[in-house]
C-alpha cells in the first residue's frame, strides 16, 4: 500500500483527538499502512469498495481538538496496558503518533472559559483551516469521537424529531432569544444562528459541528451527542453544500439488534420483551452513567427494535459504569418471544467487545467515505451510510442487511463517478 | 378465516405423522383456523404472501405414515404436559385430531419386514393416492417430519455433493449391484433405480420420497435424512415434473448463524472459532446422539458458516441427548473473533426453544407453498425456499436476509401468476 | 404421610394469602400430603430434620389476610396457565384450596380506610385468634408473603441498623410523637409503642407483624418489607417471648451469590466488579420497579457480597419489571475478577427460575421450623435460619455452606429437645 | 518479603518445566517476591496460613524436567503476547527466569528412546538429587504440571478404584509379567515393582512420580495423568514415608461445580441434567482433544457432581480443542433442575479463565504445603488438600466449603506443630 507523492492528501480532524478511539484510529491507520496488521473491520478495504476512488490510507493526515493534553504516544501505551493495542505497536508507529500529536489543538469550552460560543466556533474553524493550509490538503473531514455529552433537556430536540422540526425551531430559537449571531459563511452562503444567552445554548459538540461547516469540511458524528442535530444548525447545514453523516456508531449491542430484530420479524415470531444491560468502563462508562447522556444512546438502541419489529417490545436497557472493565464492554440481551400457539422461548446474547477496536475501523471508513462524497459533490445527509450508525441521518432501512445493500449501492455510485473521470 | 365449500381441498401427508412436529402442525392448523390462536411463526400469513393464491388453512386435510400407533389426541395431551401445547387445546380441536388420526397409515420398513423396497414404495404411494381420491383433493404434498435417520456411510453421498454427483452415481450404483428395480413411473416417464441387495439400499426416508414422486405429489424434506438426496432417486426426481424442497428445517442455532455469520462478514470482522453445543431431548435427541445421524445435521450447520464467512472457522458443534429436556432444546454458541489490530472479542448466544413449536408453522408454510407451486406448474428444486432450510436444494444465498428477499420474489411471482387467473 | 387424629394441628397464617406464593404453598402442601408430588425443595423433608419433632405436613391448617378477593381455586388455575403449577393439580386438591379460601380475611389498610393503625392491629390479631380457636390449633405462625412494599425513607431505619438502633429509636419515636398507643399485651407482658400521627407511621407489613405478636404467634418475614424491622416494634418483639425469623427469602440471584462469593474469597481471587440484572414479571416485578421497593431488596443482595468478599465490589444490580415473564424471573450476573498477576477473568451466570415454586417449599419449611421453635420455648430472632434469607435476623454467617451448618446444628438442637420428651 | 541467608531453601522441581503453567509459576513467584504483584490466588498468603511455618516464597528454588527446549525467557514473552503475563514482567524477573532455565533437564522418554523405564527413573532421580545437593536445599518437592497424557485403557486402573485396588493389583501385575525390577530404594526402604515388558507399562507421568519417591521428594500431581495412581507404584508410595497430593488441579468448571452441586443438594432441588462444554486452546486443548486423555479429566469433573448431588445427573461434558483461544478457556455449564411440584428451572454459567494464571498460585501453594508437610513428618496421601483437586487422594469431602474447612484444620495442625518448635 503506497501513495504516490502526487496523490492528494486528505485531512482527518478528530474531535476528542486524544481519546481511546482517536488514538486507535491514528495508530491503526499507521499500522495497516505499514503492513503490520490486516485492515480487519474496515469495510472500505473489502472488495465492495474496489475502484471507488476512496483516498488511500497512507494519504490520510490526522489532527484534531481535545481538552486534555496527555500526549498520544503515552495514551497509546496506556491502551497497550489495557489490552486494546498490541504490545510494541506504539513504538513501531512512534513517528506517526508524534506527527498527529503535534496537530492537536486545545478544545473547549473549558471551565471558566469566557469566550462566547461564536468566538469558539471561529477559533475552532481557524484551527482546521490552518491545518488544511499548512499540509496542502485537498480537503479535510471532521469526525466527532469525543465522550458522549448529556442530552438536551427538551425532548423535542432529541432524535429524529430534530431533523424534522429543526427548520422552524431554528427560526423561533433565534427569534426567542434575539441572539442571532453570524458566525460567518462557510463557502460564503450560510449564516449561523446562535443562541448564546439562552438555555438552548449550543452544546460543545454543536460548536465543533458548526466549526466544521464553517471551515468547509464534511462532518461525521460518531457519538450520540447533539452535533449537527441542533435546531440552530439546521439551516446552516442545509445551505452549506457539505455532506454529513451520523449519528452514534453501531459497534455492539445495537449492531446485534439490527440483525436479530429483522430475524424475528422475517420469521413472524412475536417478540414480547427485549431487555439489555451494558457494562462499560473507560471514559464512556462514566459519561453514560449520567442518565441524561445515556438517554440519547438508549433512544438509538431502542429505535432499531421498534423499527425492525414494528413496535417497541417491553424491556429496558441499562448502561452501567464499571471502571474495572477499562475499554472493554459487555452487553447482555435477553429476548422473550412467543412462537406458534404462544409457546414462550428465549434468546440471550452476550457481546464482549473492545469499544475502541470496534469503532476505529469504522471511523476510518467514514472519513474516507465522506471525503470521497465531498470530492464527488454529494451534499446533505448521507443516508446511505446508515450501516454505520444507531440513529442514521436521513431516511433509510433499519435492518443491517438492508443497510449493507444501501452501502453497496453507494459504492456502486462512487465507482461509476470514478469511472467518469473524477 | 373460512373456506367455501367450492374451494379445492389440499392434502398434507406427513411422514412421521404421530410425532411431536406433526401433532403440533395438525393441532395448530385447527387452532388457527378456529381463531383460537394467532398464526405466529407462519410467514405465509403475513402481508408478504397476500394475494398469492396459497391454499387457505381450512382447506388443508391431514394424513400420513408412521410406524408407531399412539393416537394423535393422546400424543397431543403429552405435548400439553411437556409445555409444547397450551392446556385445553387438544380437547378444543378434538374432532380435527380424530379426523387426522383416522388417515394415518402404518409406515415401514419395520423390523422383520419381508417386503422389498419396491413393494414398500408401491404400498406407500397407494396409501397417498387413496387419501387423495377419497377426499377429492386437488392435490397433496408429502412432508417428511420423521426422526432423523443415520446418514449414509459413504461421504460422497452426503450434503450437496449428492446433487452434483447423483446422476453418474445412480448409474454406477445400479450397475455395481446389478439390482435395478423398476418401481414404476410417476407420471409415466421415470424409472426408479433401486439397490435392494446392496449396502447402498435406500433408507426409509428415500422410500417415502420415492412414493411421493410416484403418487405425483410435491415433496418437502424437513429433516436432515436422505429423502430425495439419494443418487438412485435423482433422475426420477428430475423427470417427475414435480416441485420439491428441503432439506432440514432451520429452526434454532442455524437460523441464528444465518444472520450472525453475514453480520461478521459484512463488518469485515475475522471469525476465528465458532463452537456450539445443542442440548435436546425428545425423540430427536436420542436419534441425533447417534454420531452418524448427527453428522448430516452438523454438515448443514457448518455449511452456513463456511458459506457466509467465506471459510469454515475453527470449532466443533455438539448435539447431546438430554432426555430431561423433553421437546425443548438449548443451543449455545461461542464465537471468537478478531477486530481491528487483532483484538480478540467474543459473542455468545443461548437459544432456548421448543422444537415442535418452531417447526410446525414452517411446515404449514411449506405445505402451502409447494402445493401452490405445483398448482402453478413449477417443477424441480424450489431453491427460492432456502429461507426455511439448513441445507437448501438448488443454488441460492446463505444469509437469511438474502433468503428472505428470494422468498419475497417468489411470493411476487406467485402473485403475478394468480393475477393471470391461475 | 398421615397425621393421627390426636396430633395437634398447627396454623399457618399467610399475609398475602391470595398471592402466587401463598397459593403455591397451600396447593403444594396438599399435593405432597396426598403423595402426588415429592417434596422437592423442602429441606425439612430431608434426613437433616428427621426426628426433630416438626409438625407433619398434614397437620398444617392455612388461613390468612389479603386485600384482594380472587378465590384461591381460580388463582391456582391462573398459575397452571402460567406454568407454575402442573395441569390438573388444582382440581386434585380442590377441597384443600376451598378450605383455605374460607379462612382468608380482608387485609388492610385499603384506600380510604379510616381505621387508625391500632384498630387495624386489633382487628388482624382478632382474626388470627379466632382462626386458632375455631380449629383448636396448638399454635399458629404468621408468614408474610405479600408483595414488597416501598422501603422506609429514612436510611437509619433500613437494614441491620434497625435491629441495632431500634431499642433507643423506639423510645424516642414514641416520645417525639407523644403517640404511645397501647395495643394490648401479647401474653400479657408487652406494650405496643405506635406512631400513628407521624411520618414514621407503621407500614402495612408492620401492622401485620404487630398483630402476629399480639396474637401470640411466631412471625416470619419472607419479603424485604419492614415487618418487625421497625423501631416502634423492637421492644414489643423483644418482650413478646416469641420466636421470629426473616427477612427476604433467598431464592435466586442471592442464593447463587451466597455460594459464589465464598468461592472467590476462599480461592483468594480478587473480585473487581459484580453486576447484575433481574428481569421479573408478576406482581413483584411491578412492585420492585418502584426504586424505593427495590432499594430494600438490593440492600440484601449487595450485603451478601460485601460480607462474603470482605468489601463491596464495583457494579450495580437492576430489577426490571417485565410483565411478559409472568411468574418467571431471570437473573444475569457478570463477575469480573483478577487472578494471579492481575489477569482478568469473567464469570457469568444466568438463573431462570419460577419465583413461587422457589419460595413455596421454603415457606413451608419456615412455618414448620418456627412452629417447632415456639413449641420448644425458643424466643427472639432465630439467627440459625439465615440459610433461608437474604438479610437474616440476628448474627450469623453469610456463606451458604456455613448457614447450612448452622441449620444442621439447629436441627440437632431440636432433635435433642424432642428426645427429652417435648 | 525477604528470606534471611540462614533460611533453609526449598526446591520446586517441575515436570513440564517449560510449559505455560511452570513458566507462570516461576515468573509469578519472582514477581510476588519482588513486590511487583500481590499474591492474588495464593491461599497460603492469606491469614489462614499465618504462622504455619511454610517456606517463604523467596526461599523457593526452581528446576525441572521437560522434553522441549524453548528457553523460559522466550516462553514468558510468548505468554505476554497471549495476555497471560503482564507486559514487561519477563524482563523485570529475567535473572530468576534464567536461573530456573539452567536447572531444567531433558525429560523422557522421547521417541526412539532406548532406555528402559528403570533407567529413566534412575536418571530422573539423579537429576533431582543433584539439584538438591548443589543448592544445599533442605528438601525439594516434585510437581507434575505437564500436558495431560492419555488415560490407561483398563478402567480398573482409573479413578478412585486405583487407590482401593492398587495394593492387590500391584502384586498381581508384578506376578503376571514376571517383571519385578528393583529400582533401588528411596530412603533405603522401598522396592519398585515395574512392568517394563507388559501392556501395563508405566506411562511417563508415573516414571517421574517414581523418580520423585526415589529421590526422597514429596510428589504433587496437578494433572489428570496417572502419576502415582498406578498399581505398580502403590506399595512404593506407601512404604516411602513421603507425603503426596493430587490429582488434577481444580481451576474452573469443576471449581464452580464444587460449590453449585452442594447448593442444589442443600436446597433439596432435583438436578435432572448437568451438561457442559469446555473450549480451550494451548497445549492442553490439543492433548485433551484426544478422547482417551479427556476421559481422565472428565471422570474427575463428573465425580464431583455424583458426590455432591448423591447421584450422577444426565448430561455430557465436552472438551474441545480451539487453538484460537490460546491459553484461555471457556466453560459453559447448563443445569436443568426441578423445583417444587416439578417446575423446571435452568442455571447456566460461563467461566472465562486463563488456565495458567488459575493454576500457578495453586501450584505455589501446593509446593509450600507439601514441603512443610514433609518437614513436619507427615506421610502418605494428604487428603486435607482436596480443596485443590478434582480427584483428591484419600478420603475427604467433595463440597468446596467442606474442603476449605479441612484445609483450615490442616493449617491449624501445621501451626500447632510450628508452635512446638519445628
Amino acid at each position: 500500500m503506497s501513495v504516490s507523492p502526487a496523490d492528494p492528501r486528505v485531512g482527518v480532524w478528530l474531535i476528542g483527538a486524544r481519546g481511546s478511539v482517536a488514538t486507535t484510529v491514528i495508530t491503526g491507520c499507521a499500522a495497516v499502512t505499514a503492513g503490520l496488521h490486516a485492515p480487519t473491520g474496515m469495510i472500505t478495504e473489502t472488495d465492495l469498495f474496489a475502484d471507488c476512488g476512496l483516498p488511500a490510507l497512507p494519504s490520510l493526515v490526522f489532527g484534531g481538538h481535545d481538552t486534555v493534553d496527555c500526549p498520544l504516544p503515552k495514551r497509546a501505551e496506556a491502551l497497550v496496558a489495557g489490552g486494546v493495542l498490541p504490545h510494541g505497536l506504539p513504538s513501531a508507529v512512534a513517528a506517526e503518533l508524534a506527527a498527529a500529536d503535534r496537530e492537536i489543538r486545545p478544545g473547549g469550552p473549558t471551565p471558566g472559559d469566557t469566550h462566547d460560543p461564536a468566538e469558539l466556533v471561529d477559533a475552532f474553524a481557524a484551527d482546521i483551516r490552518d491545518f488544511v493550509r499548512r499540509y496542502g490538503l485537498s480537503r479535510a473531514v471532521v469526525v466527532n469521537v469525543a465522550s458522549t455529552e448529556p442530552a438536551l433537556a427538551d425532548p423535542a430536540f432529541t432524535g429524529k424529531a430534530v431533523v424534522e422540526t429543526a427548520r422552524g425551531a431554528a427560526a423561533s430559537v433565534g427569534a426567542a432569544h434575539g441572539g442571532a449571531v453570524s458566525v460567518g459563511a462557510a463557502h460564503g452562503e450560510a449564516a449561523f444562528v446562535g443562541a448564546a444567552h439562552g438555555e438552548a445554548a449550543l452544546p460543545p459538540s454543536s460548536l465543533y459541528a458548526a466549526a466544521a461547516l464553517r471551515a468547509g469540511c464534511p462532518y461525521v458524528n460518531f457519538t450520540p451527542s447533539t452535533g449537527l442535530h441542533h435546531p440552530a444548525l439546521t439551516s446552516l447545514a442545509e445551505s452549506s453544500g457539505l455532506p454529513y453523516a451520523g449519528r452514534d456508531g453501531k459497534t455492539g449491542q445495537t449492531l446485534l439488534r439490527s440483525v436479530l430484530g429483522p430475524m424475528f420479524a422475517e420469521r413472524a415470531l412475536a417478540v414480547r420483551a427485549w431487555s439489555g444491560t451494558n457494562l462499560l468502563g473507560g471514559g464512556d462508562g462514566a459519561a453514560l452513567a449520567d442518565p441524561a447522556a445515556a438517554a440519547a444512546k438508549n433512544a438509538g438502541k431502542e429505535r432499531v427494535l421498534a423499527d425492525t419489529l414494528g413496535a417497541a417490545p417491553e424491556g429496558e436497557t441499562h448502561i452501567d459504569d464499571v471502571p474495572a472493565l477499562g475499554d472493554w464492554k459487555t452487553a447482555w440481551d435477553h429476548i422473550a418471544f412467543d412462537g406458534f400457539l404462544g409457546t414462550r422461548m428465549i434468546l440471550q446474547t452476550t457481546w464482549q467487545g473492545c469499544d475502541s477496536a470496534l469503532a476505529a475501523p469504522l471511523v476510518l471508513d467514514l472519513a474516507r467515505l465522506t471525503a470521497r462524497a465531498h470530492e464527488a459533490g454529494l451534499t446533505g445527509p448521507l443516508s446511505d451510510l446508515g450501516f454505520y450508525f444507531k440513529d442514521p441521518v436521513g431516511e433509510g432501512p433499519s435492518a443491517l442487511g438492508d443497510q449493507y445493500a444501501a452501502l453497496a449501492a453507494f459504492a456502486a455510485r462512487l465507482r461509476e463517478l470514478s469511472g467518469e473521470g473524477l
